[in-house]
């Protein structure tokens, strides 16, 4: 087949490094211009030394001069910046935002969480997610631009949709606590950031539902068949360069047993290449998926608490940002859906 | 005032070095026996390098006859062997478990969680659990046997029992997801717990109501004035040594507002000398607890879940295990409740 | 190309995990038999979560009619028992040996450093390896034996032995000392490796010349071109499960000039793939090497104390071990030696 | 006896910080100002939520009015800012700088290391630190200024001084490599000091004798000693936010074992608080060292190579910096050298 060209806007960031790095182990594609903003002139191999193939490459300023002309391009952007550069491409290009600009379809909830003007609403690039009777990947095909989900929306959807679907547990008071890694709080040096802070030691932000994440899971999670969605999300930042283990629990149904929920996931997941429920008395472990554009997933009842216990693990540069943006990229394209991913993690 | 005089069985073991860290800056302590089991013979210095006052002393057995003649004697035994050596020790020594055997007061729930035999209950060493009008600290006055508290039981007590002693929340329907220090899995080298497979790794364990500590978190919580209490609870191992951050969610009751549980918590813990409710808008680390005695907490309401939200961070070795018991142990001898424990954190 | 199959004795391990996470990437490998010793019976899912599509294979007992019929097998075996599998095996299989008992082709330093008596000699699975004025690798074309390197050995090789083949330092007073990852230790749980002791904390092993890696890099070395060669050799434990980066310094000779060595070194590695000397200013960092098949390399002299300082990284569960044996495996069979090996590390 | 005043000024950083923890238990003290540049009118408790009992004091800015009538002043203060505060603060008080300013006797060094004109020479903050026949601590009694030594500087001085003094070891052919927590980078957010950077990482940095702790350990072991010195120094980040472990070789001379090497370890630190010399066959670890302002030291010959190896372990934060500073704040009041001050590490 053809080959595809591709640019990547914001290379010297975490995310659009996480693109690079997976499409050079993809078939069809040719890296072409890799921008920045403040780093134009340097090499990637000075923000990227693991990137070995790509360490002489400058980077460009970014701009429709050097951004126009590709098949593809990614867009790893402060909020807010996406929709200008998008409209230079024009339609001929199919653009990819890693940021949330595009992501919600309300305005309202863009204004109150993001602030500022809502930019509008592109595809939803979250293959897996279960949209009434269907799943989102049958609206990716042929698209010309991708929203790429936040990487928390990623793990809590995915480790709680099936059962939302299937109508076995009450959506109106789910819980979600997080372990993250701290590769998903960006590239730029914060004072909370630093590793003397980070080493040895656990704490949460976006605390009491004010993280921006919470509007996302809630729009996809009425997609997937909520009338009604409540939950409180709590991310904590733990000792790793990367990972997500969300914990999400919600109140079980009456007369829901532990069978007919790992029968609903199997229905679910069972034929998706990148989701794994784990045999029963395996539990995820980041680990596993470190690297790979896996979720896993495990889940228990607590029949004293009445509620669904759902533990699901993804890479969050991964599965979370890069790995799904390339699989919908696929989608949009009519490549294969895993082509240039795998499932495997590098661990330990 | 006198000395007092104190052996530590178990000394090899984390509970029990810790225990010796805390003692060797306690004014009134001697430090007597130190035993072990397959350690018998060994010097404390092999297990416990940065105990350097006692690097020479030689580990005994566990025996009546090295552990009498004690004013107090702590217990870091496996489970199921502390009622015996108490027995033998008589009521001239008082006794302080930090293993789980006595912390129950239903057969029933400890035949449910631990199986076996319930070996009794011994007055319960948390000082700051509420109890009706008072405090648990009341309750440990001249008594001659103490059971230490777990250590995922004491963050979440001290974390929500202020709203359910003052009856802001439901306590139906908690949950707690918690990130915890590897420490607390104890120095026996088990496959999970190699560094290889913790390091950049999260993983849970003990999901769905099945761990250990749920019937002592229900029974505080009903002493702190709750009718009935459910709990979905779920710990996860992150790779840090030491540490426990909390957080725990409880549905909040119609019209109560931030300020009211504020001052809730306020009341309960202002007098509090090992409690910190954080100033508004800074959240707890666990690097702040290092190695004190210390509980950090804070909480937000979360108005779209109608969820209080919970964090508190402590030192699971310190105010989890062994500065609990010391704070407990002084109760118990008439000395001054903070004597030899202090608040500082060892950060970053 | 005809399909190669594999079998891998000792799956369970990390050397025997990591060989398979590769091997599911090299395009002419079918994998067959996968063998245990105590975990025969289970399956590859519980022991190494991360390589999802074999989860499901269960672990053979390691014997000569689980092993045989295949075309490579590998051995992730304890020390001593790699010959006994092999003599069974006969000739019509080529046997790689990731551990230790073929390396050495001194019987005298087999002893003395390993104890027992010494098995006999292998090929030297080390491509790049100066060897006089040719490399190893062409010592590795059709050969039914390969001894796989140790880690530290390999990092420290390739960090030094440019400077040694051109003559530019002494080699008579090497220094090195190495930072490494916990996953070369093994995966046998062991009081020191477990985690609570590892995070946080650096510590030494095998100091004072007593390391079994020693001869090897002597012997290596003395291949390279060294008349004679001494070699202080500390590998020390620090918190990260994957990595070694090793500092080897050696006295420069009079008038050496970093150009001098520069040249050097370009001349050695510039076509080699898998060995990469870094832009002058920029350090190496483990991180850029993690799960890649990479060396990454810088130097300097420190005109002061008349040394050069080479810095090396690898990934030690991949060009340490089972990185270089599939190279290996590749040379022997007549593939193009980079098949299915790549340079691109995971980082952040 | 009288209370001590102390302000401290830089208190928001690392240094400043653990300055205040110890200070906090020490009997004589009464902290005084706390002041900052930038952080000037925000509370301590933002900046160390670990040092409770101070978490609501008011940093000041730092000058002279607020510096000036405490008895001692500690400075942890940009480079080239101590000697004008100094000077304003006149004689009455002892003042401290954590800093570098006045730690090198040399001019010329101090321009070639760090640029800029020498500001002078302070009394050297290293009680153990052999001079001649004598040691540094007699050198601090009632002094007016102190230079607190570089925390690398004091890993290796005191690692390798008794065998340069006792005339056991070249002093020409030094070589130390060091595993570094990242406190020690300081707590100004950099771009290679963030913790996703940090996470699963090593890598070295002031490599091939640019380090500016060069020429301080030269002079140290000159002063114990050497004639001449050569080093080669590395330091290498690794991921753990405090701690030191510094392995220092030099070649043997003839005929001396280790019998003698332990025999003059022995007597140059047998009667120091603060410098334990381990029994044979244990090595140190970092983390029996946390918070403590101890140093843990084991040593061996390599034969084969002709070294003498000791590895030394601090907490860089404590007896590389604070602990240290505070030991010589001691001497120069004429308090117990120990006072305020412990052995007692933080492990696991």
């Amino acid at each position: 087949m053809r080959t595809i060209t591709v640019a990547v806007a914001g290379a010297s960031g975490y995310a659009g490094g996480e693109v690079l790095r997976l499409l050079l182990s993809h078939p069809h594609v040719e890296i072409g211009a890799l921008t920045a903003a403040s780093s134009a002139g340097t090499t990637l191999g000075g923000h990227h030394p693991h990137l070995v193939p790509l360490a002489d490459r400058v980077l460009l300023p970014t701009n429709n001069e050097t951004l126009s002309g590709h098949d593809v391009v990614f867009l790893g952007l402060p909020h807010g910046q996406s929709g200008a550069v998008a409209a230079q491409l024009g339609q001929e290009a199919l653009v990819i935002d890693l940021g949330a600009d595009f992501r919600l379809q309300s305005a309202e909830d863009w204004t109150e969480f993001y602030g500022g003007e809502h930019a509008g609403t592109w595809p939803y690039g979250l293959p897996e997610l279960i949209v009434g009777e269907g799943r989102q990947r049958d609206a990716l095909k042929g698209v010309e631009r991708i929203a790429v989900p936040g990487c928390n929306v990623t793990a809590i959807t995915l480790g709680i949709q099936p059962a939302v679907a299937a109508g076995l547990v009450e959506t109106t008071d789910l819980v979600a606590v997080l372990a993250n890694g701290y590769s998903g709080a960006g590239k730029a040096p914060k004072a909370n950031l630093i590793a003397a802070e980070a080493l040895g030691a656990a704490s949460p932000y976006g605390v009491g539902g004010t993280h921006r994440h919470v509007p996302e899971i809630m729009q996809n999670l009425r997609l997937a068949g909520a009338d009604d969605v409540t939950i409180s999300f709590t991310p904590t930042l733990v000792p790793m360069a990367r990972g997500i283990l969300a914990t999400t629990t919600a109140r079980i149904k009456d007369g829901v047993d532990l069978a007919a929920v790992r029968s609903a996931y199997a229905a679910a997941y069972d034929d998706e290449p990148f989701i794994h429920l784990l045999p029963e008395g395996q539990w995820p472990t980041t680990a596993a998926t470190l690297g790979a554009n896996s979720a896993h997933l495990q889940l228990a009842i607590d029949d004293r608490a009445s509620r669904l216990v759902v533990v699901s693990a993804i890479d969050n540069l991964v599965k979370g940002t890069a790995g799904g943006a390339i699989q919908s990229m696929n989608l949009a394209l009519g490549l294969e859906e895993t082509t240039g991913l795998d499932t495997i993690g590098l661990a330990p």
